[in-house]
């Protein structure tokens, strides 16, 4: 006859997927009844209308079927209290933020656009790849939580794991410190199905738990939006400034320059205006082709009164780089005067952060 | 002598920008005290880290100046109780669902990419001219909520207010119903800086409180990211089913499965895969290009089990027609068969939401 401790322990490998933990150690399972070939339990759902509820059912009976595959399983369903649900579903706690005691950060400067796709990701990398050839320590902590593509660029997987100071950060193959969820996922094509507040939750722990050590410069990838993610980030890190990053079109300047209203109702600097994606060479006639339609980015400078720094073309080549993890041999060309440009109008005040 | 009255008809002009309301309606201005040439009082903050209150410290001073220059005016911060903050940040009530209840929608279909960038707003865009084109009642709602690019498509800057029903989406020249937050923006490139339960109390209006009346198709535009937004979204709205969008790019594959991952999640069937920015022809020597690499989206629909309906070359026409409000007159040619493989797939059964 089966043991309620063996079922607890089977139980403890099927997790609730939107809080991504066991459903035993988050206090989930109640009133397991072994009476005969039969099992009985109640699962206590965060609430009733939880869209993942038949999910955990069917996980709950195949892990006790896994026991023992004649026990018929009967899941009775209920609701948290309140004090119980608040209790799960706080955001992560951080550290005590001992990692952040300890490291030393000359410069965080932040990448965004406001939309996605125009190749933030990879300006945010070609730069932490230009500061360090010119011998920097440099950090890359990749903000976007739901759609992560920092670690796929660089070939990395996983971090190295927790140390007694805190998280420790992949390391490139030139030297480069890089944190981004996929670091911590199982699978790099897992979803993280999260709301505002445990985004926000991550972006706080990678800043005040990761032991970043000393650094010259950390880039901060934005995600797209001006939602949780861009928000906690320009609150909670001590911004010295913002890149910002768009492509010819002008419903890319539209969002950009949302981006940048962003920035500037919160008191970040903006160091200048990168475009990206500016125009395609055909490798066979070399003719110049405008892919995203004429740029608009010197008027978009313009407008927002920050300069502008470069313009990047559409190369395949970089795209097949970030593909393959192989970014940091990507041929930087033009980049090098853009970095220069970055680093040399970095402002040197370092702000406060605001939270 | 100036009044009470007086300085709060004036401080009625002054707006917490994050919450978009008069700072009098919200309560937020307390103990007006004004003696001689003085006016003091109190702001309560919603939080004392709020990041905006130096720009409300000002707005104040310049509406009390703007009474009687000679003014000198003396702002006290305060912090409101969690009760009076719970009060003023709640989401935005929808109106009853009158329009819900009145609108017969008989299919509601998402397309989703997980990444920025990919086109996932020119294929929704495409696709409803595409459907209309056939003589469908076709609407488009605008999920992205921070980043929204579908009035800019269309040409279309304002909705058509409010009726007794419900809000009135704005109409495109082909006659597709479009609701969009830039459409009920002042100015397109004003930023939202809102957590989540904003964005998704903007989503539930957009579904309840518009009066779509009669439609065939309602094709709903996710923004990237697998978070508040796609949650709610795909929570809230009776989705028939998803249509995913990818580019050839590994890492756009890499984010579109997690995006199928979240469909499977919450039960959503996936209509198919399709692949936008495929290839570019250069225009002089018709090289056929691969400007984000070689496709990966055959593996990509294997590994998910779901059908490729179609790729979509990258085409600057496109993007220019895009950028000046004439997606309608885009000369569709090959997207045509898809919207037909897409609409033969959209499953008959009608979820029902979920919450």
């Amino acid at each position: 006859m089966i043991t309620t401790e063996e079922i607890r322990a089977a139980l403890r490998k099927v997790m609730d997927p939107e809080l991504g933990k066991s459903i035993i150690d988050l206090g989930m399972v109640r009133d397991i009844d072994v009476a005969g070939e039969g099992v009985g339990l109640t699962l206590a759902l965060t609430t009733m209308a939880c869209p993942l509820k038949n999910r955990m059912i069917d996980d709950i009976k195949s892990a006790i079927r896994g026991l023992d595959g004649t026990l018929t399983v009967n899941v009775k369903l209920a609701e948290m209290s309140p004090e119980d649900r608040a209790r799960i579903t706080a955001p992560p706690q951080p550290q005590p933020g001992l990692a952040q005691e300890f490291n030393e950060i000359k410069h965080v400067i932040a990448v965004m656009s406001g939309k996605g796709g125009v190749g933030k990701s990879s300006i945010a990398s070609l730069l932490a790849v230009a500061l360090r050839k010119r011998g920097e320590r440099v950090g890359l902590l990749d903000a976007d939580i739901t759609g992560p593509s920092i670690p796929k660029m660089f070939g990395l997987q996983h971090a190295k794991g927790m140390s007694p100071m805190g998280l420790l950060p992949a390391v490139s193959s030139t030297g480069i410190k890089i944190m981004s969820i996929n670091l911590l996922l199982q699978r790099e094509d897992e979803p993280i199905i999260w709301r505002g507040p445990f985004i926000s939750g991550a972006i706080r722990q990678f800043w005040a738990d990761v032991l970043w050590d000393k650094l010259d410069t950390l880039i901060v990838d934005l995600p797209p939006g001006t939602s949780d993610a861009t928000l906690t980030a320009m609150q909670v890190l001590p911004l010295s400034g913002v890149l910002l990053v768009t492509s010819p079109q002008d419903l890319a300047g539209m969002v950009v320059r949302k981006a940048a209203s962003m920035a500037v109702q919160l008191n970040i600097p903006i160091i200048g205006l990168i475009e990206n994606m500016a125009y395609l060479q055909c490798p066979d006639c070399s003719r110049r082709i405008d892919v995203f339609g004429p740029s608009h980015s010197e008027e978009t400078a313009r407008a927002l009164g920050v300069p502008m720094l470069g313009c990047i073309p559409l190369d395949p080549e970089l795209a097949r780089r970030a593909d393959t993890g192989q970014i940091e041999v990507y041929d930087l060309d033009g980049f090098t005067a853009i970095a220069d440009q970055v680093s040399k109008r970095i402002p040197d005040v370092k702000r406060e952060p605001m939270a």
